[in-house]
């Protein structure tokens, strides 16, 4: 038989792929700034072919991004196999902007690329190193698969690209030698005695929960309780809003920041988490924007759907996702910025209370077999029902400045992908004392993304500024001491494959200093 | 009921959407060079907006190019109908190079573009306009569906943007106003209607012409040998070779340039058509190519398939493809340039004389209903029988430099789209005394294209150089009157939709006088 090797994926990840269509594009992705200082050439063009070099140093530390998906014959799950072919120029791309190159036109250039969805016949990232970005600064677009990346944080290959000091040594680079792929064959006959070793109960068990999940899942008292909370918080109608028609397959991605300094000002005299303060400003923008286009937003239910980790403290080495999906209500319908921050504060701490996220982790936990049917049809019956109208992901990052080969990066503004009724996805990334927000919104459905966009800075604002009017107490049952910690509710996994992922070596914002993290003033918005 | 507009599509045009899917790309397009000149902005930048006007312009002469498709139900047949929802910005967009911007990296950015299969929710076209190209320059990609032109010479949106005198006056654009489209029931009512009308006996023998096309179709004794001959050719298996792999859903783009000067040499001293000097180039260069990948060139039938125009001059005025597919075997093993030559004129003049291309004509004279259930059925299984190796398309230009805006245009390179098992694709097209060739090639299957390019630049200078060592006079068979008309062989269709493509008012550049057209020298190869 020779030697070979190769890798499952898991049944969240095997998900991701599952739900991506000609529309529905499953990469995550971000728009990272970096000032070229260091990485121009004599003659003032960008250094690329040392970023190339950076890059190919950081593969070896990164195998999956050598490795493409092959699918084992009759079963059709996907597995990992090292790509013979691998082609550095194909996914590490070369570009610019037409002069001015300023932040209205970076903007167009990062929507034309994350409208692309990648090819399955490749490894499944790209990365797209821009120059001509007005004030000598370039750009990374980073994109690579849902199902190899829990968000931009996991994105190691990219992460392991940057170091907190501006040391630009770049280290040598071993030669890579693919281990040999199983043939069809091997993959198959493996899958079979692999099957073979499963609890028969666990394979018998499998088709029926596809059919009557609920009948047979009666594990114990709490499980139930919370697989039906799961299911219902899924199958209860949303309103129907422009963030919600059937999307087509380009994207238009758009962005703002706020400072952390800021958002710890409005915490301290109204309480509430960080997360709770962008779900507060999002909600006022959202609701604005669809009032605007003739919605009546107190007419009927808007949910956001947060995904959160799950991933336990013992696993936080192994690669794969481990992410639930919590829904949560938004005011959208509250003018009052105060009152807003107050409902949402709310529903959070309910959420945070309730038995949504267990019953999401034991659905996980059936295993492998089991989970991914019974994954495959929520995660379809989800993106169907109108069970949300939006996406908000947040994720933490390094508080102190990261470099690539020395060029400081300003900012990095996350992308969230869009399932098949959504218009909208809100993804923000925490970084140098800065929250860098990232809309990916359909190109068709939303060419006023830019308006939402003023708005989310505008709403911000003016709760910063009724937060500065209000008496400076925290409300009581929320005390400095919850206040500190990130919320477990809102932050995504730990990156993978690598150990530049530990959530433990990563500092938490929240707890350092919030000076100003760059020269950037207000929206960037076109 | 109510006002309504929509056209169908022809059968020819709607077998070009048939033929699409996510690897085959059905789109024509070209990249043309121009010399910024008087579209350069004070500061340097390039006149974009003055280039969007021209084009706003340009689109009120080619109503096609603000039609999407609909589908009649049930019968599924494509129809053109007004995009209400029309939006410029989409179609026509605005990039540049990296830095210096060489051919090079051009080729690279171009080759992205054209990977890219077109969205068919919206009008089937798109217009890049590149700035940073070194020395001054701009590059225009322009690509639409073979559905709606026949190459690059009927894409009338570019052609009507250029004139032939720098005068860069913008025609005011009169406001454009959409015709309500039909309902899906509108449509399907006024199919069966129309199916209503037609001669009961061509309904009734269309689907058994599917099903024996050699049985039913017995009108006369020469229609059936034509048939028969176009059926044979397109069925006899060629060799295998690397230029036919299955293809993938990426491209490179690559090209260079001959003096037409020097093509008139070779055949005042060799005889042959200017397409047969291409036809006996391209094969030599073929030839090695694909010697140095391995391939024994002498073992088996190298076929090219070459596009005609079979339109007749009554119809020139008609929108709609009226291309034929003839096929021609290629001497790739032939190392002699000059018997070489001797060999392909030899193939093109007995293939003249043959039948095939009257089959051809048959076929599509059947009518609608018959004719395109057959294109389906021969476009099909001539694609996937392995009945051609390579593509080979030439399209005559003005013999005198044309400007958009006062920028002269210094070149344009086409593109033929590439079939489900063809990994390479030639298109030349004449224009200001040069012959520019585009080569279409699999990203994966020809990493090596550029090769190719060179191979081709020095078959041609060794062509050349025999022919200069040979005595002046043509062969007695090929006298001085029957080279200069533009062989009707190989030259494709005149332009659709608009006055602008009358092949009786496009200047034969064959009979031009041949000065050198540009500064550039020898191949642009990377």
């Amino acid at each position: 038989m020779g030697y070979y090797h190769y890798e499952r994926l898991s049944a969240l990840d095997a998900t991701f792929l599952e739900l991506e269509d000609d529309n529905v594009h499953m990469h995550v992705a971000a728009v990272a700034l970096f000032e070229t200082g260091p990485l121009a050439n004599p003659d003032g063009t960008l250094a690329f072919d040392r970023i190339r070099a950076r890059v190919e140093s950081a593969l070896d530390r990164s195998p999956r991004f050598r490795q493409k998906l092959a699918w084992v014959p009759v079963i059709g799950d996907p597995v990992w196999i090292d790509d013979a072919r691998f082609n550095l120029s194909y996914h590490l791309r070369h570009a610019a902007l037409p002069r001015p190159g300023d932040t209205r036109i970076l903007k167009r250039e990062a929507g034309r690329i994350l409208s692309q969805k990648l090819d399955r016949n490749k490894p499944l990232w790209e990365m797209w190193i821009i120059e001509g970005v007005e004030d000598d600064r370039f750009a990374i677009v980073a994109k690579a698969h849902h199902c190899m990346v829990d968000g931009i944080a996991g994105f190691d290959l990219f992460t392991s690209m940057l170091r907190l000091d501006p040391d630009p040594t770049i280290e040598p680079v071993p030669h890579w030698i693919p281990r040999p792929a199983p043939s069809p064959a091997q993959l198959l006959a493996d899958e079979l005695r692999r099957r073979a070793a499963l609890p028969l109960s666990l394979l018998r068990r499998a088709p029926d929960l596809v059919r009557h999940p609920l009948d047979v899942v009666e594990e114990t008292r709490e499980t139930v309780t919370a697989l039906r909370e799961t299911i219902a918080s899924g199958l209860e109608p949303t309103m129907p809003t422009p963030l919600n028609p059937e999307i087509g397959p380009y994207r238009r991605f758009d962005w703002t920041h706020t400072e952390i300094a800021a958002i710890d000002d409005i915490r301290s005299k109204l309480g509430g988490t960080l997360n709770d303060v962008v779900l507060a400003t999002a909600a006022g923008a959202i609701g604005r924007f669809l009032r605007r286009r003739g919605v009546r937003t107190s007419d009927g239910l808007f949910r956001a759907q947060i995904p959160v980790s799950t991933r336990a403290h013992s696993e936080k080495g192994r690669p794969g996702n481990r992410v639930a999906m919590l829904m949560a209500e938004l005011p959208i319908d509250e003018s009052d910025p105060v009152e807003r921050l107050r409902r949402v504060t709310d529903t959070t701490t309910r959420l945070k209370r309730s038995h949504q996220r267990e019953g999401v982790e034991f659905l996980e936990k059936l295993g492998d077999v089991a989970a991914a049917s019974i994954w495959h049809f929520f995660a379809k019956l989800a993106t169907r029902m109108r069970s949300f109208n939006v996406v908000i992901t947040n994720v933490p990052g390094p508080a102190h400045p990261a470099y690539l080969l020395g060029a400081r990066m300003e900012g990095i503004h996350p992308l969230v992908p869009l399932a098949f009724n959504q218009a909208l996805g809100i993804a923000l990334f925490r970084y140098d004392g800065t929250l860098f927000w990232g809309l990916n919104a359909d190109w068709d459905a939303l060419p006023d993304v830019h308006d939402l966009v003023g708005f989310i800075d505008e709403e911000f604002e003016a709760l910063l500024k009724a937060a500065n009017e209000t008496r400076g107490d925290p409300p009581a049952e929320l005390e400095a001491g919850e206040i500190d910690p990130p919320p477990p509710l809102l932050t995504s996994g730990p990156s993978r494959d690598s150990g530049t992922g530990d959530p433990e070596q990563r500092e938490d914002p929240e707890t350092e200093d919030t000076e100003e993290a760059s020269g950037q003033a207000g929206s960037d918005r076109s």
